[in-house]
C-alpha cells in the first residue's frame, strides 16, 4: 500500500473543501439545542442566509438531510399528483430533479436543449405561451449544472416568464452555485431555492436547505403530496418557538455559522470576483493545453467547476483515475451523457490561486500519463499569468500595510 | 452575561455526549466519497452494523437525514396509501410515527397501553387476533420511549404476533436503545428497524439508519406510497457498486467508524451492562430523594433514560431551567402528557460512573432550589454505594494490572 | 484492560483541564512564525500578559520550554556564582528553587517556616536584618507551594523587605497561582516572577514565562551565570525586532490567545472570585469529611488546590490510586514530606461547580474503598449547599435574561 | 485587509506542516502524566526514537524545550568551562553551536568551510591531528545546514577522527535532517545527537532531543558546567522510574506518538527515499529557472532543503515577501551571509509531488514579479516530468490494488 504523505488535494466539485475553521468549529461537544445560545446561532444563521438569497421576504428552511433532499422538499411540499411542471434540460442535475418530481406523481416537461448550451430563455416562454390552460405549475431551473459547468441564465428565464405573463412558480437549484454566484431571490422573483452545505458554505454534506416565498407557501397550502419529514408546515411551526420539529443538526449548523462569518467578512462581492478570478486561471489553463471545455461560449461558462473535454479516443476516466492513484487529487469524472469525456476540476468555496495551480500541475501529469498531447507547464504558465496580472499591487518594503 | 467555564455537562437523552475520539475523526478535510479508501470504510461500517443489529440476512441503508428521517423511509417505502398499520401506544414517539404514517395517508389503528406501563403483548395479539381480513400490514412498536423512559418488550410482542399467526410486518424504533440494549433483528423476527447517529451510536444528529428484512424488500416492490430521497431501491442498486445514490455524510460515515471501533472494541454485552449499570446508580439516586420514576415497574425501566416525576405542586420544566441557568447542566424536559411533570437524565453513550454522579449533584441542586424537599447528597450517596458495590476490584500495589 | 468511557476527570493542580476553544486553536495548521500575522499575536499576547501581571515597566519573556526552565532564566540571568538567595522554606517547589540556585553555584540561605503554615514575613525580615553586608542578592518566594496548598504573603513579604530596607531582588514564583489570584508586579515590588502556560492559563505544558523589572534587567546585565537558551538579553533584542531568537512555540503561543481572550472576557476579578468560591467549596467537603486540610489556618488556604490529610493509619497514596483505577480520576499525590498523607484536588483554570462535586462525589468513593471513614455523599452536600447559597439569583421565567 | 481563503501554504525549512492526524492527536484533553497510559506512551516513543536514530546503546532524553535547548544542553552536560571544542564552519546554525559554547566558556576552535561547500573530512582531521595534547574534547557537525541547504558528511567526519585515533567526543545536529535522512549513531560513532520536534517529526516546536552514547554519559560525570533544567542526570533517573523531573509536554509527546506511528508504517528508507525524490524535483525546477543551488556539487545537496540563488542585482528577500503578500505561501529568507542572496523552499516532512509544484508555481510567480528572468511555468513542467517517471506504475483497470 502507498503511504498518502502530506495535502491530498481535493479538487472535487462537491463535496468540496471544508476549512479548518469550519471543522474545528464542529469539533465542539454537544450543544443543547433547546438552550438560548443555540437558538441565538439558528436565528442569526437563518437571517444571515437571508442576506446570501438576498431575500427579504422568503423564508429560510434547513433540514437535516443531504442537498438533494431539498428536491424531495420542494415537490412533496407545492405540488399535488398529475400537476405539470416544465424542466429546461441541463444535464445530470435537471434530470434527477425531473426524476424526483415524477416519483411523486407529477408530469414533466422538458425543454430541450442543445448540447454544451445554456438553456435559452426564449425556449421556456414557448413553451409557457403554449401551455394555454395554465397546466404548467412551475419551471425548475438549475442555476449552475454541476455537471458540465454550465451557467444557466436565472434573471433571464424570469424575465421570458414575465414576458409571456404566465403565472407558474419559479423554483431554482442554486445547490453548486449559492454563495458562489450572485443570486437574487426577491429581485428575480424565485419562488422556491433549493440549496445544501457542501459546496459554496464550504460544509460537509448534510443540510438541504429551502428558501421559499410567499406565493410558494400558499401553493403549499393546497398541495396534497405527501410529505412528513419535509414537511414545510411542521419547520415553520417548530421555527417560530425558536426550535425544530426534530433534533437538529446542531454541529452542521455551528459549521454553517463559522462559514456564514467567513462569506460576509470577504463580503459576498469578493467572494464573487474570486471565484471568477480562479475559474478564469482554470479555463486559461486547459485552453493552453488545447482542450475544449463543455461550454461552447465564455458566457456560459460556471466559474464554481471547469468541465474539460477530453480529445476524441481518449477517455477521460482515465486521466481522473490517473491524478488519483499516481497523484492523490480527486477531480470530478463525467457524468451520463458525458461519462469518458470530460474530466471537472472543482473550484467552489475555500480555495486560492495556488491551489488552482496544483490542480493544473496534477491534470497536466495525468494528461501526459494517459497519452494526451499537452505541453508540461503549459496550462500553469497560462494561469500563472493571469493570477500575477490580477493580483493585488504590492509595494515592497510597504508589505505588511498589504497584508 | 455570565461566564461558562469547564465542562458543559449534557445529560440529554439524545443527541447526547459525543465522544472526543469521533468528534477529531470528524475533524479531518474532505474525503473523496468515490475512492476506494471511503467505499472501503462504508462497506466495512455497513457490515459491522450488522453485527450491532444482530442480522445476518438484513440489508443496511444510512441516509444524510435526522434519525426520525428513518420513519418517512419505512413508511413510504413499505406501504401504500390506504393501508392500515397498527401503533401501541407508548407515548410521544409513537404518535409521531403514527402521524407520519398518516401523512403517507395511512390508516392507524392504536393499541391503548395504560399510562406510565409497558405495551402489554398480549393486547397487541388481541388487535391482531381481531383483524380477520388481514388489513393490518404491520406493527409498529419503540423498544424504548424517550419520553417516558419506558422499555417496551421487543421479544414479547413478535412471540405475540406468532402466536396469533397474522403475517404483518413488525417494525421497531430502536432509535433510543441500539447500541445500547440488546436488540436481535434476526432472532426476533424484525422486519424494518429504524435508528439514528445522535444516540447509542454517540455520534452528531444526522443519519437515519434503516435495517430491512427481506420480508421487508418483498413489500417494498408494491408499495406505492411515493418516495425518491428515501427510495430503498436507489440506495440498495448504488450501494451495490460501492456508491451512493447522491452525496453521502462523509464526515459522519468517518465519526461512524471511530463510534463502530469504541461499541466493538468494548463489547456489545459490556456496553449492555454498562448502561444498565449507569442506569441503575441514576435510578437509586432518584428512589433516594423519595420521587417516582415514570415507569411504575422495574422491569420497565429504560436503561439509556431515567424519567424522574416531581412531586404534584411543581414544575418539572422549573428543575430543568434551574439545572440549566444556574448550573450550566442540560437535562431533558417531559413532553406531551408529562410535560412538566418529568424531569429526564439522560445515561446513552458515552457515559461513566461520575458523570451520573454529577448529574445527581445537579439535580439536587435544582430540586431543593425550586423546593422540592429532597436531602442534599442523598441521592449522590446512594448511587456511591451501587458504583462501589459494583466496580471492578483492585488489590492495591497491583494496580497497574487492573488498568 | 477495562474501557474509558464518557469523560476522565482530571482534577490535578497542574497541568490541568484545557478548554475545548484553547485545544482547537492550537489544533490548526502550522503558522508561518516570521509573517505579521504571528507578529501581532505575539506582541498582543506579550501587552495582555502585563494586564494580567499588572506591570507596566515589567517586560515578559516567553520560552518554549516548560514552566521550570523559568526557576533556571531566574537564577542564570540575575546571578554570578557565590552568590547568595534567600528562600523561605515552603516545601517541595521551593526546594526544588533553592536546589535550582544551587546547581547554578549559588549559597543558599533557608527561612526555615513551622509546618503547614505559611510564611512569616517577620522571619523573612530577620534574616535580612542580619545581613549587614548585603550579602543576600535576592528573597525568592513562592506564592502558592502546590505541594501543600498554601498561599503565601507576597505584598507582606515585600513591606517586610521594605522595613527593614533590604535591597535584595525579590523573585516571587507564581506558577500555580498567576491567572487564578490576584498578582500585583509593579505594586509588591517585584522584580522577577516565574510562571508557566499550564495551570492558570489552561495550556499544555510547554511555556516557562518570565516577567522581568527593570531593576532585575540592571542586575542581569553584570551577572555572570551562563546562559544561552535561556539568556534575556538574546530575547529581549530579537523581540524587539518582532521576532525570537530562535522558532517559537507557535502553537502554544496561539493557544495563549485563545486563554487571554477567555480570562480577559470573564474578567481577572471575576476570575479570582470563580476559583474562590469553587475552592471553597472544596474545602467544605473535606471539612464534611472530618479530614484536616494541610494548611492550619483558613487565611493560608491556597484557592488552586486543596490538599487533605488523610487520619494516621492510612496511606493517601491508596485514595489516589482507588480515585484513578476504578473510578477514572485523576487526583495529585502527596510530595516529599507530606508524601502518603496527603492527596490533592486540584482546581485551577477550567473548572466550574459541577466538576467540583463530581471530584468530591469521587473522592468520596475512594476513600470509602479503603477504609477511611466518611459519610457516603456528606461533602458533596456540603459543597452543594455552599454552591446553591451562592450561585446567582435565577426568576423563573425571566431565566433567559440571566443566561 | 485581504482575505486568506483555502489552503495557506507552508513551505519553509521548519518549523514544517504539521500533519492533520498529529494535530487532532495532540487536541486531546489532558491526560494524566503519571498514569499508566502516559507512562506506556512515553516508553514506547523513547523506544521507537532508539530506531530511528539507529541505536541500541544509546539513552534518549526528550526536554519541554525548542530544538535548539539541546545544544544548551549537549554543552552544559558534556563539558567544563575552559574545554575546547572543533566547530567545522557550516553556517548560520553552526555559528550558533559555537556561540552557545562559547556563552557556557568554552573555547571553540573553527574549522574553515569554503563558501557554497560541504565540511571536508580530511581538514577536520588536520585540526585533530594537530591536537597533540588532546585540548579538543569534541567536534561538533551540523549534519544538514538549513540555512544553505548543505548535507555534511557525518560518517565520513567520523572515519577521518579514527584515522587521526583522536578520542574527542563526537557531537552531531541532526535537527533540519533526523527521520528525513539516513542516521546511523551507533555505527558511525556519534555520541551525542540533538534533534527537535518540528522538522522530520511533523509537530509543533517544542520537544528538544538528545541522545547520548555511554562515552557522553561518562564524560557528563566529570562535567562542571552548571545545569538544572538541563541535566543528564535528572531526566535519567526519573525516566528509571516511569517520570519526568518536571510536567513533560504531555501533548507534544501525545503528538510524537501519532508522528512515529506515520514514520514508522511508511518505512524508514521510505520516508528517505520520498524526500529525496522531492527534493530532486524541488532542484530541477531551480534549474530550469536558470538559477543556482547554494551547494555547489549535487553529492552535497540538502533533501529538506533547496536554497536557491537569484541573480545578481536582486533581492531574495523580495521574492519571499511577493510570494507570502501576493500569494499567501511561506518561504525561507536567506541567513546571516546569504542573507538577500537566497530563498528557500522546505521540503521536509508532511510533503508530496503536488506539494512541490504547488511551491515551484508560487516561486515562479513571486521570481518573475521581482524581474527575475525565468519562464514561466518552466520549473514546474521540469519537475512534473521527474515525478511522472518516478511515480508508481498504474495499470488502469487494476488501479485499487496500487492504492
Amino acid at each position: 500500500m502507498s503511504v498518502s504523505r502530506g495535502i491530498q488535494f481535493f479538487m472535487h466539485p462537491g463535496p468540496t473543501n471544508i476549512p479548518e475553521r469550519v471543522r474545528l468549529a464542529m469539533a465542539r461537544p454537544a450543544v443543547d439545542f433547546t438552550g438560548p445560545e443555540f437558538v441565538a446561532l439558528r436565528d442569526r444563521n437563518l437571517e444571515r442566509m437571508k442576506a446570501i438569497l438576498k431575500t427579504t421576504k422568503g423564508f429560510v428552511i434547513t433540514y437535516a438531510a443531504s442537498g438533494n433532499g431539498a428536491w424531495d422538499a420542494s415537490v412533496a411540499n407545492l405540488f399535488s399528483p398529475g400537476d405539470k411542471v416544465l424542466v429546461p434540460q441541463t444535464g445530470f442535475f435537471a434530470d434527477r430533479w425531473a426524476a424526483t418530481s415524477r416519483a411523486y406523481g407529477l408530469e414533466v416537461e422538458l425543454v430541450p436543449t442543445p448540447e454544451r448550451r445554456a438553456v435559452d430563455p426564449e425556449a421556456v416562454a414557448r413553451h409557457l405561451a403554449a401551455d394555454t390552460k395554465g397546466a404548467i405549475k412551475a419551471v425548475m431551473l438549475i442555476q449552475n449544472e454541476t455537471a458540465t459547468g454550465i451557467r444557466h441564465p436565472v434573471a433571464e428565464v424570469r424575465a421570458a416568464m414575465n414576458r409571456v405573463g404566465h403565472p407558474a412558480l419559479y423554483l431554482v437549484d442554486t445547490i453548486s452555485s449559492l454563495a458562489s454566484y450572485d443570486f437574487r431571490m426577491d429581485e428575480w422573483g424565485v419562488d422556491l431555492a433549493v440549496s445544501g452545505s457542501q459546496k459554496g458554505f464550504m460544509l460537509p454534506t448534510g443540510l438541504a436547505i429551502v428558501a421559499v416565498s410567499q406565493k410558494a407557501l400558499a401553493a403549499h397550502k393546497t398541495a396534497r403530496c405527501p410529505r412528513c419529514f419535509f414537511d414545510f408546515a411542521d419547520m415553520m411551526r417548530a421555527n417560530k418557538d425558536g426550535y425544530f420539529p426534530y433534533t437538529p443538526a446542531t454541529t452542521l449548523l455551528r459549521g454553517l455559522r463559522a462559514s456564514l462569518d467567513m462569506l460576509l467578512a470577504e463580503g459576498l462581492d469578493n467572494v464573487y470576483a474570486r471565484h471568477r478570478r480562479l475559474a478564469e486561471g482554470a479555463r486559461l489553463g486547459v485552453a493552453a493545453w488545447g482542450l475544449k471545455l463543455c461550454a461552447k461560449e465564455p458566457r456560459w461558462h460556471s466559474d464554481t467547476v471547469t468541465a474539460a473535454c477530453v480529445p476524441a479516443g481518449f477517455n477521460s476516466d482515465d486521466v481522473v483515475k490517473t491524478a488519483y492513484y499516481r497523484y492523490r487529487m480527486s477531480l470530478g469524472v463525467g457524468l451520463s451523457k458525458v461519462a469518458g469525456k470530460v474530466f471537472r476540476i472543482g473550484h467552489i468555496g475555500n480555495i486560492n490561486e495556488l491551489m488552482i495551480l496544483q490542480a493544473l500541475a496534477g491534470c497536466e501529469m495525468a494528461l501526459r500519463d494517459v497519452g494526451v498531447p499537452v505541453a508540461a507547464g503549459s496550462g500553469v504558465a497560462a494561469a500563472q499569468e493571469h493570477f500575477r496580472a490580477t493580483a493585488p499591487k504590492l509595494e515592497l518594503g510597504l508589505e505588511r500595510k498589504v497584508a
